[in-house]
């Protein structure tokens, strides 16, 4: 939308003024996603959508590594169905849009739209599996689930979203729990490797897990407001589900037994964490592994001649860097040099090369970066090997950065009421000890709004004692109020 | 699921006895797909979905080098929305699930599970869309799509499919005429040389269009069994949507004007396309640029001493082919050689390496080809080279087998009777003179269950006499019974 961008530069709310009114100001002026006229559904613009197409390449590569294939299990799932495993239903009940006529006549059973997969997933592995040789089963799919959500948040809370559930079936419930832990594990590195967001990997406590799990373990990020996100989830389902689906096989010895499933899943939310961790009042910073632009060319000229030997200076740009980058050349003759600076800054794109007479008479470019708005001129002949060490400077700079953030915003409580005061004013992680009582996770949720978001793997040796009621505390959890 | 492996291969229908009954063993057996509890929907296995996923990376390649940029838009469409173009709502109303409640409440108003997307988009279009500058507006999305069906049939027919919607907006109507000409060609040129598929590109007539459409051309292909499957559409709506959603643009001269858009598609369905076109008594035959697996390694051996050294020779297989081809090396113990053989035949592999002991003191292994079972030793030192032309030439025969069976199933007829004889006995495609008229059409169908399912681009000079009134010609035409 040319005509409008030259105003919607302008007017992004700044970040330390109003994060949340900053966060849909870029969502919107950089043209991620648009709200639609569904109800709590969001439209993802060409933008954003391709930042998830990078994200699935990357996390899909990822899979397959351990082994994982795709498949693709039906949109809609039979209430009878849904309500095979007890606790499952009761969690996702609420939040199920229903399909209830086809074509014109009524159904005799009304369908869900899927909130998501295990019920069907699980229906057709008790069908599939018969022998220990069958196992295990590593599927993962890539859709769209709904969940009907009254109060939304682009990307963050919406009524439909996109993620990938991977749901897998095994033999012992050791090997469930180990195959759990690995995509535990292929989150964090994804997570901090290609999105360049620090996570804390651990368990969720019971109150906090997912319908149906026996243990669900988490990889909580710190936003730039000092709120957590919840990035990606790990379930170990145990045998709750295999139970309640008749999945069981014949094992070597001739028994016949029941399967382990596991269940994991990362969405479209991960592009809420990138705004939120990366971004900074000119809009967004999109880490280069997953930036749809890498690098952009913006041309300057005064006059008709210097326009002619830019351009050429450009077709030896592009020449040099072949498709070794995602690179965009910004033509438009419409906007000045200064407005696409702000643009493709709001953009978020890593590195711009500005491009005018000086440099084609130096034959190089001036190089600048997004995330510390470091200038340099790059000779024509380094220029390939140059972008590939600043990108890859621009991706760990952004995760340090993220890092330093999160350290300079955990801090160790030792009471409800310090707590408070941080939650308050400094805001972040509460790096604080609990009993492990569900009495003092409530309560402390009731006194402060925050919650138990993460009881992280590694633990130290003497959890000191709980925050909530000063009893010798099991172990030290992450507080914080989270989105 | 290795337990049932042993029968299934046996249990393959003759393809010559019972062609339906054929393609649903083949289906099931190399478990492309399976039956779903939700009444007519299906579960993509994990090696039908790695088909679809080959056809996305090629197929979405084609779209993006023409400009075209993926998005995600609402999966429920509000009633309201859907009526707005009224044929085209009363060409999708019969086939539509409604859903009708969120959560615990009843909606005010019913929503869609979209059949397609076209109202969804023009109304996101009509927001985005100011200026001339603006356009052309080009995007695609991979999706599902519900359409409420009664009978159906795997990948062919069925409540929930998967597909692309590509839908893009123009300055004028030539532009849009173009570019819905230019997808034609872009599903054409993929359907020839990825899925070695020779298909007929045209025009359907007015009573085939898509509701809405000004014009929608097509992609015809023929089946083994002499039907004819359409495999593509590209629609050209000139401004009925526009005008229907409002979509208006202030062009250069300053005038405000309407858009015109386009959409096409391709689905799943191709996917019993290349099963019926190309597979055999034996299962099926998977064109190797969209083959999940290109090469499959099978070892011989009888004693423990030459297992060792089969396995040894593998690995060097291993490591002269690196990651050059889609390998899979079947280290399975409880098959025979023989049930490999039959098992990775049925599944459609295009090439099979044997390797055994003799193999292993010639440094060769043997190199089966899938679609004509040629056998010859190949020295490893050749190997890299001789896949890579083996691959190239089954890619070109399988086309080249494909389109000679089309040409000896193209039969010119000038009289219904004749048609009627065709088609009961020898089976396949009827080119027609056609007259234009709805009667004609109506009438020919009626009396043989053949429909028009193209008028082809390139036209004949004289197109002779109509096939059913015998007065002058308009076109030259394709009829054929179809899928
Ligand atoms: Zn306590
Ligand atoms: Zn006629």
């Amino acid at each position: 939308m040319s005509s409008t961008s030259s105003e919607y530069v302008q007017k992004i709310t700044k970040r330390s003024e109003d994060f949340a009114a900053w966060y849909n100001d870029v969502v919107l002026g950089a043209q991620l996603a648009d709200y639609s006229p569904v109800r709590g559904m969001m439209v993802y613009r060409p933008y954003g959508y391709a930042i998830w197409e990078n994200i699935q390449k990357l996390l899909d590569a990822r899979f397959k590594a351990t082994g994982v294939v795709n498949a693709y299990f039906p949109l809609l799932i039979p209430e009878s169905l849904l309500r095979k495993e007890a606790e499952h239903v009761e969690g996702f009940n609420p939040q199920v849009a229903w399909v209830t006529h086809g074509g014109n006549e009524e159904l005799e059973e009304r369908l869900a739209v899927r909130p998501t997969s295990e019920a069907i997933i699980m229906q057709m592995y008790s069908k599939w599996v018969q022998s220990y040789r069958d196992l295990p089963i590593l599927i993962n799919q890539w859709n769209s689930v709904v969940r009907w959500e009254l109060h939304t948040r682009l990307f963050l809370r919406t009524a439909e979203f996109l993620w990938q559930e991977g749901h897998t079936l095994h033999a012992s419930a050791e090997e469930a729990t180990e195959r759990t832990l690995l995509m535990l594990e292929v989150y964090r590195s994804f997570l901090e490797e290609d999105l360049a967001i620090p996570v804390i990997p651990g368990r969720k406590t019971p109150s906090e897990r997912f319908p149906g799990a026996a243990e669900t373990y988490t990889v909580e990020a710190l936003m730039g407001d000092g709120r957590a996100l919840q990035s990606a989830t790990s379930h170990d389902f145990a045998d709750h589900f295999a139970k309640a689906f008749d999945i069981t096989f014949l094992d070597k010895d001739g028994e016949r037994k029941y399967g382990y499933t596991t269940s994991w899943g990362l969405s479209t939310r991960t592009i809420g964490g990138i705004i939120m961790v990366h971004g900074d009042d000119s809009g967004l910073i999109i880490p280069p592994k997953v930036a749809p632009i890498q690098v952009v060319v913006v041309p300057i000229w005064r006059s008709e001649e210097d326009k002619q030997k830019v351009l050429e200076h450009i077709d030896r740009i592009k020449e040099v860097l072949g498709d070794s980058f995602r690179l965009h050349i910004d033509l438009s003759e419409e906007k000045t040099p200064g407005w696409k600076f702000n643009e493709w800054e709001l953009k978020g794109v890593p590195v711009r090369l500005e491009v005018g007479p000086r440099d084609v008479a130096n034959s190089a470019v001036v190089l600048v970066r997004r995330d510390n708005r470091d200038k340099s001129q790059v000779p024509l002949n380094d220029l390939v090997v140059r972008l590939q060490q600043t990108l890859a400077d621009i991706q760990q700079s952004l995760f340090d950065r993220a890092k330093q953030f999160r350290d300079e915003h955990t801090f160790e409580c030792e009471s409800v009421a310090q707590m408070l005061e941080v939650l308050d004013n400094k805001r972040g992680f509460i790096y604080a000890g609990w009993c492990g009582s569900d009495e003092c996770e409530a309560a402390v949720k009731e006194e402060t709004r925050a919650t138990i978001r993460v009881v992280p793997l590694a633990q130290p040796e003497d959890p000191g004692t709980c925050i909530r009621c000063g009893n010798k505390a099991q172990v030290k959890v992450y507080f914080a109020r989270a989105y």
